[in-house]
C-alpha cells in the first residue's frame, strides 16, 4: 500500500455558530465527512463546505446523524426502524443535491456520533442505516468502525465498506477501541499517533493497550482539526507517512 | 385540450401529528405536492406519501417551504439569497432521494405558503428559488401562480413553468387572485368552482370579480381535500370535466 | 375517600397540527397535564389550553418531556444530568408564566412519554427531574407511576408525590403495570376499567393479571380522550364512581 | 448622573456551539441580556449564564427573540399577534424559572435582533410584546431603542422603559440611528465611541452625522464583547467614564 486516506468531520457550523477549522483541515485530508443538517450543519454551510472540498479534490461523504441539533447527535435516541431508514435516505439526498449544485458527487456515508457508535455493534439500527443507503444508491460506500460487527453486516447486504481507524486511540488485543473512560484510551504523544498511523498504512500490527500485537484493517484514518494541536497532529502524521513513501489520498 | 392536471398539497403530517386525507385525495388528483420537512412532513411521512403517489401514477412534486414548522411555512421570513438557494437545493435533494428509494422520480417543484406568495411577485427571492432548482436539475418544472411575474422570470432563466390556477378563487380583471381579505374572494358554490375549472381546461375566459371576461392560462388546478366538503368539491370538478370530455391527467 | 382525581394529557397540538379533543376532555377531568413545547404544544396552544382548564376549575400540571417534537417525546434520549435539570426548570417556568398570564397557577409536574417511563425506574435521570422541580418550586407536586421507585426517591428529596394509576391497564401481582407487549395488558372491557377505577377510589385491591389481589395506591387516574370510545370510557368511569358516591375532584 | 448602565447580549451559545466571551464581558458590564432559547441559548447555557451573572451582581434581562435558531433571530418573521404574545410570555417564564433556580431574578426584557428592530417602529408587534410582558409581570422593565416609538407606547401601556443607546453608532439629527448601510454609521475610533458614551452619561448632546447637536436620552449603553477589539472598546469606555467620576452600574 502506498496511500492512506485521511478523513475528518467537517461542515459542523450551524447558522451563526461557527465550529472547527474547515479550510485548514481540507488542505490536509483526502475525505470530508460533511454534516447533513440533522446533528450539525445547515444547507448554506453544506454548500460552502462541499464546494471547498470539491475544489481541493477532497472526497465528499454524507455525515448523517440523529435529528438532534441541541445534542449535536451525541445522545443515543431510540429510533424506530422506519424513521431511521427514512432519515438516512433524506440526509443522503439532501447532500447529494448540494453536491450536484457544486459540481461534485457524494461517494460515501459515515454516520456520526451516537448513531455511529450504536450501529457499529447493534444489528437492528445498523440494518436501518444500511437499508437507507442501499435504497438511495447501493454504490455508496459505508465508512464504519474498523473491526466492528457492522462491517460484515453491511458487506453481506451488498455495500462496500471502508474501515476507519484512529491514530490517537488505543486498541484492545481484540482489535476494539479502548473506551474513553479507561486510562490510556487516548495517545497524547504525537509520535505514538504517527507510528500507529504508519502501521495502519503499511498493514502492520499495532501494539494493543495490553501489549499484544494486533492487526487493524484500516482503509481510512479519522483525524480532527479543531485546535492548533490537533492540526499539528495531522501534519505530523502526514509527514511520517510521506517519509515512508506513503501519500495521503482517497485513491481516486 | 382534453386533459387537465389537478394538484394538491400532501404529506403534511409531522411525527405523531396527522394532517389531511392523503389517500382519498391521491385517488383523485394527478399531481402531488409533497412537503419536504421544512414547513411540514418528515422523512418517514415523505417516504409513505411518495410511495402512495407513485403506486397510483400520481406525479410527484417537491413542495418546498421556509424552515418553520411552528408556522407551517405560512409566515414570511426574510431570508438571505444564499440561504434560500441552499434550502431549495437541500429540500429538492431530500425528496429526490426519498423518491429514488420508492422507485419514483420528482418531476416538479412547487413552493409553499408564504414562500409561494413571496416569490410570485418579488424577483429577488424568486431568483434564489429558480437558481436552487436549476443547480439541482434544470429539467425540473416550476409550478407557480398563473399570470404572476415569476412565470416569465423562470422561463427567461431556462425553467419550464406550469401555471397553476384555482377553481374556487375569484380573479381580478387583470388576471390576479382576489385577496382573501376581500369579499367574494372564494367561490363557495361548487357549481361556480366546477364551471371555472372547465373554463380553464377549455382555454375559455372566466368572469372576473368585476364582471369582465379574463383569460387565465392554467396548466394545473390546485385543489384541497382537507374535509368532506373539499373532497366533494374535487369530485364535482372532475365529474364536470369528464362530462365535457376532459380527463384529469398529468400528461404523462 | 370520597373523591378521585382524573388527569389527562392535553395541549398536545402544535402549530397548524391539531391533536386530541381538549374541550370535551376538560369538561370531564379534574387535572390537565399540559404539554410545555418540548415534545408537543407551543406557547399559543399552551395559553389557550391553560385558559380553558382554568375556566373549568381543572388543575394545571406541567407535562414536561424530552426535546423531541419529531418523536413526540416517546423516544428515549440519553440526556446528561445537567441538560435534564435545566430543561425541567425551563419547561416548568415557561408554563408557569403562561399560567400567570391566564390568572392560573401550575400545581404539579408530570413527565411525559419516554421521560416518564425512564425516570420511573432509573434513579439518575429521576434525580435530575426532581432537582429541576425542587429548584424552581419545592411545593410543586410530582405525578408519577404508582408504586414505582421514583415515588420514594422524590419523597426522600422532599417533594410531594401523587401516584398515578390506570383504569384500563392490567397490573402484576407486584403492583407493576403489565407491559403493553404482553397479552392482556390493556382492559378493553369498559366495565372492567370502571370497576378497577372504583377499586382505586375506594382503596380496595384490584385483581392482578395472574389472579392475586394487589393494592395499588392511586392518587390520580390517568385517562385519555383521543377518540369517541375513549371519551365513553371516561364517562363510564365517572358514572360508576358517582353511583358509589365518589366525585371526580382534584381536591381543591 | 453618576452612573451608567452597560448591557451586553450574553448566553448565546447553543448545545455544542460556543459563542462570545461571556465571562470576560460579565466582568465589565452591569446588565446581561440572556438569550432564552428561541434565537440562541439553551436551558443549560441559560442556567450557567444566569449563575455567572448573578454571582457578579450583574442584572439579568430576558433576551427574547423570534423562534429561529437557524437565522439567529436576525430575520424578520411575520408573526400573528397571538403567537408573539404567547412566545413573549413563554420565554420570560423560562428564564424566570432558570433565575429562580440560580437564586436570581429577571429584572427586564430586551427583545433581540429582528424582533427588536421590528417592534421599535411598528406598533402592532410592539403591542404584542408589551402585552406579553405585562401579563407575566408588569413590573418588568422593557429595554428599547432610545427615541423609538415603542418607548412612548410601552409607557402608555404601563411599563417602565429603559432607553438604550450605542456608543459606536452614529445618530441622525432627529435622534435616530444611522442605518448600517450608510457610510459613517459605525464609529471605528475608540475615542469617539468613548466620548459619545460620556455624553450619554452626562446628559449632554452628541454630534449627529450631519453635524448638528442632538440629545439622546440613554438609560443604558449596549456593548459587544465578541472579539478582543470589542473588549478593548468596552474597557476604554469604562475608563473614560471613570475618569469623569461616572461608575458603571445598573443602579441597584
Amino acid at each position: 500500500m502506498t496511500t492512506l486516506d485521511l478523513n475528518s468531520d467537517l461542515g459542523e457550523s450551524f447558522g451563526n455558530w461557527t465550529m472547527g477549522n474547515d479550510t485548514a483541515v481540507l488542505d490536509l485530508v483526502s475525505s470530508a465527512n460533511i454534516a447533513c443538517g440533522f446533528h450539525a450543519g445547515d444547507p448554506n454551510v453544506m454548500l460552502k463546505t462541499v464546494s471547498a472540498a470539491y475544489s481541493r479534490g477532497v472526497r465528499i461523504g454524507a455525515h448523517i446523524g440523529y435529528r438532534d441539533l441541541a445534542g449535536f447527535g451525541r445522545r443515543f435516541i431510540d429510533y424506530s426502524h422506519e424513521d431511521l431508514v427514512a432519515e438516512t435516505i433524506y440526509q443522503i439526498g439532501a447532500i447529494q443535491a448540494i453536491a450536484t449544485a457544486a459540481g461534485a458527487t457524494v461517494e460515501y456515508v459515515k454516520p456520526h456520533g451516537a448513531l455511529y457508535n450504536t450501529i457499529a455493534v447493534n444489528p437492528e439500527p445498523a440494518a436501518a442505516v444500511i437499508e437507507g443507503i442501499t435504497r438511495v444508491d447501493p454504490t455508496l460506500k459505508l465508512m464504519a468502525l474498523a473491526g466492528s460487527p457492522i462491517v460484515e453486516q453491511a458487506r453481506c447486504m451488498g455495500l462496500q465498506v471502508q474501515q476507519e481507524a484512529f491514530a490517537d486511540r488505543a486498541y484492545t488485543a481484540a482489535g476494539q477501541l479502548v473506551s474513553r473512560s479507561q486510562p490510556g484510551a487516548v495517545h497524547h504523544d504525537p509520535q505514538i499517533a504517527a507510528a500507529q498511523a504508519l502501521a495502519f498504512a503499511q498493514g502492520q500490527p499495532i501494539k494493543a493497550i495490553t501489549g499484544e500485537e494486533v492487526l487493524i484493517k484500516a482503509d481510512s484514518l479519522c483525524v480532527h482539526g479543531d485546535n492548533p494541536a490537533a492540526l499539528e497532529l495531522i501534519k505530523n502524521i502526514i509527514s511520517t507517512l510521506n517519509t515512508h513513501g506513503i501519500k495521503v489520498s482517497n485513491g481516486c
